[in-house]
């Protein structure tokens, strides 16, 4: 029987985190995940059914992880409804999501381990598909410019200017970044009739 | 000495390009990239310095393997310079990446390597700057619609496409995914005055 204590369950999921970051997705054992969530060896074995259960619930995590809080949704529902704002948000997400580093090298460490195991592709592709269109309906209920081209499009830039910051840091500088989030939401956003 | 046999060194770094996207950068060793190319044992430690070599020259080799061939580059000079070429190639390079799949997965793993790596992580960030200011400069002398910015754009924006397709082939379908890299273009390539 898997225990019940979601504490214990939650401190694991994080070790399997810092782990998929620091050592790759092969270095992810339940060994090496007992020993960063400094428990005894074969505490993971009692919470997780397999390999595939450990590696599709650090994936959850992350994105559970990545939630702004209550106060930020507030914050950026109360603010205008234009373009600098509109930008100035996906500076501040971007910024999230860099902050938490090794949850996002984690998530692409499970993008490359997917390609080699079909149940957690399957897992994978429905968290990451429910995420773009819950951006995608939550863009359309807050009434900022741009269609739901544009947050997928948006969708595309950032990830890979993330994956450009946390990997290779100095191939853009910091203004660069900043300045092509803000010209990919300016014209990302600007949906022209076939310009001659 | 390092042996000269240029041949022999190409079919070791193809074999490692093979074992990175396959088993990962933890599972590239002389002995799996010896075992990939038909080789003897040994063989690999006698071409390449070190790991970090190993690594870097297979990076180098992936954008060799993706550079168009003299007929491609010669249709695309002879093309028009509207918008609709410029989507049409856009279209045709994610093809081109996407179906040299195992060279794009490879530089994914070298990425993740590149944040435990200090050296190789420099010679990457060369290689992405160097490939990326000739993207720039190569547009800017065909005379396709865009300006730097745009280029930028939809390098970050096509990158993160082909990492979806190669990864979790099913979070967007083919047609959604050509739809996008049309829309990328179209939008990208408009900068549009300060829109009210």
């Amino acid at each position: 029987m898997v225990r019940r204590n979601d504490e214990r369950r939650a401190a694991l999921v994080d070790g399997a985190i810092e782990v998929l970051a620091r050592e790759g997705a092969r270095g992810l054992t339940f060994r090496a995940v007992d020993a960063e969530a400094g428990v005894p060896a074969g505490t993971a074995s009692n919470y997780f059914a397999n390999r595939d259960d450990l590696l599709t619930q650090a994936g959850a995590r992350v994105y559970e992880r990545l939630q702004p809080d209550e106060a930020t949704v507030a914050r950026q529902r109360a603010s205008t409804r234009d373009r600098e704002t509109y930008a100035a948000l996906m500076r501040e997400l971007v910024g999230r999501i860099s902050d938490f580093r090794t949850g996002y090298l984690a998530l692409l460490e499970l993008r490359l381990e997917a390609t080699r195991r079909p149940q957690l592709r399957k897992v994978l592709t429905e968290q990451v598909r429910a995420d773009l269109w819950a951006n995608v309906a939550y863009h359309e209920e807050s009434g900022l410019p741009g269609d739901a081209t544009a947050v997928q499009l948006l969708y595309l830039t950032l990830n890979w200017l993330i994956v450009e910051q946390l990997t290779l840091p100095d191939v853009l500088s910091e203004a660069e970044r900043e300045r092509l989030v803000t010209a990919a939401v300016e014209r990302l956003t600007t949906s022209l009739p076939h310009p001659g």
